[in-house]
């Protein structure tokens, strides 16, 4: 494996105006990164009006940071289309646009994700005989972190598409956490070899058989994702944006209970109190803003999305995110294992009829 | 609507002998159930010897028990189709023809779920039209209860299968709550109407047209399900399989992030005797064992599988839902509101082309 590339060799371009909380948040998220670590260069992009204030903030003054002057903002219900033909003087393009001309080794944007993933499909490209990006979450398990792909980008998509997705989710887990060889798994209705329907049948015979480097542990269910013993969940569009959003539900709705119980009466309160860090504790795990920011797969290019409502926290965790994998040569490892697995797959017997197999 | 039968009027059959914990476990339950108010008549259907300790237990010598003997148990893990063919001496078997003949309004099992959908199928028929049974989980909401299906029989479905699980759903809900016009809503992943593939939207298309009696709200997402604002959720029985094991998970990860802040050091357990009480509350909240007991939906009969590891009380939650639904004419409502839909949808357009729209 190459090398890892200097942090304070890179630039990170920061789109400041796209999301919800407008340019004053990026930059206190800036701030906080610096302040948390974060040794690259930042290029923030935006009205150079508006980010002027950004050089004498606390830990900018002393940081290396350049300002582009952009003075467009994409809207977040802006339809991807549309942004496309109408926003080239955007923040969000002329951040991207950085990437491209290698001024810059990746970008945050809290902006509309659809505009972010047309406008970095047409100035990127996509990486050789990859159909679509592919968009990750970083799941909180038990004892770590799980990356799931993809939750929302493909709909609908094909056996070749899975394998892609559990490559490019194997690079991106190992440049994150620096583990060798990630334990992937495919999300299905069961861990029988025969559970499920063709599609997903035909994407574990292609891991198995055309990518034997991978540590593919075959199947796994929905109660696995949390479980801490996977560190890749590969599955489709639909189904991952479902279970994200079915995660987040029920971490909500707990939570409330939870809160419920710590306030209901005095006696609980009194209890509440004494129990201050360890709730402390409890509240940090299960804070989402520490998993903020994941990058859009399958670019030629690194762009980061953050949550459109991330506040300076989210944010920062994001740039510290965007910088690691920068220093990682994850991208280049991903097209080559690409050309690699689909070579060897050319000659994987699948299946071709269609059928299913359901849960019980 | 019909009014309610009297619940004393009721037998409700119990697969004594299917189970990871076996007949003890199952009297227990039969008699928690009976100190929770239970009123139908039972019938325990299993080895004979086994079951006579039963008649002379707390709660059950005094209510009206009959036992009937069959020898056989279907293994958990034994296969579906060679239980049809090898098991017609068991309490399964046994119990599910009780409900055949008329002697019985419904029957509860703890026992393998393909094993007994088969055997139903079998013997009771699916109410015409319907294609397969429908497994659905009552999911726990901010505000009560909502029921979800499927949730695992059926891995790949067509759009009338959607509007079938959406009538049905409701009609079951209905039941449940006596709540007149459920909240329909179809699991997607986004409100638009736009959003999600063909099969979704033409089951959307033919719930708006078809069956204008429907409270049919559109499109919901994955964590509108535990919202509180939706009675029904209606899904494939992959994506709820794995929306269910998601949330399961999530739920037993934040439990023990809990647990672990009661009691990481001595300040905080200090703190968790004080709010003893509210805890207690919170631990109700999030028992599995009170949504125990789902009807096998499309059946022309009533069979309520309990989970294979189900205790007492999770067993008596199944058996107080069985009386409660045999009570109601629940199966009467759902044969002819899908008769009536299936006439008018025939004159409804549907979309022909197979597109997709992805999340963002």
């Amino acid at each position: 494996m190459a090398a890892e590339l200097d942090r304070k060799s890179l630039t990170i371009a920061v789109d400041a105006m796209s999301g919800d909380k407008g340019f004053a948040e990026a930059i206190e998220g800036c701030s906080l990164a610096i302040e948390q670590g974060l040794q690259a260069r930042l290029l923030l992009v935006g009205r150079e009006d508006d980010l002027q204030s950004a050089t004498s903030h606390k830990n900018l003054a002393g940081h290396p940071v350049d300002i582009v002057h952009a003075d467009g903002i994409v809207a977040m219900d802006e339809k991807p289309a549309r942004a496309l033909r109408r926003c080239r003087d955007s923040s969000m393009w002329a951040a991207i646009n950085s990437v491209k001309q290698g001024q810059t080794a990746g970008v945050v944007s809290c902006g509309n994700t659809g505009a972010l993933m047309a406008m970095a499909r047409l100035q990127l490209r996509m990486i050789e005989g990859v159909h679509r990006p592919a968009v990750s979450a970083l799941w909180p398990t038990v004892n770590g972190h799980a990356v799931v792909l993809d939750v929302g980008a493909n709909v609908e998509v094909d056996a070749e598409q899975l394998v892609e997705f559990a490559i490019m989710g194997e690079a991106y887990f190992r440049a994150l956490t620096g583990k060798d060889r990630p334990a992937v798994g495919l999300l299905n209705v069961g861990e029988e070899d025969l559970k499920g329907n063709t599609l997903i049948r035909n994407a574990a015979t292609i891991l198995r058989e055309a990518d034997p480097e991978m540590n593919f542990i075959g199947f796994v269910e929905g109660n696995d994702i949390s479980g801490g013993g996977i560190d890749v969940v590969v599955t489709d569009g639909f189904t991952g944006n479902i279970a994200l959003k079915t995660a987040e539900g029920t971490a909500r709705m707990i939570g409330a209970w939870v809160k419920e119980a710590l306030t209901a009466n005095l006696m609980a309160k009194a209890g509440a109190a004494l129990m201050m860090p360890s709730l402390k504790s409890l509240r940090t795990k299960m804070d989402p803003s520490s998993v903020n920011g994941a990058p859009l797969l399958g670019l030629g290019g690194l762009v980061v999305k953050s949550h459109g409502g991330a506040e300076a926290n989210g944010i920062a965790s994001a740039l510290l995110r965007t910088e690691s994998l920068a220093a990682h040569p994850f991208l280049d490892e991903i097209a080559s294992t690409l050309t690699k697995v689909r070579e060897r797959a050319e000659s994987v017997q699948v299946e071709d009829e269609t059928s299913s197999v359901a849960a019980e």
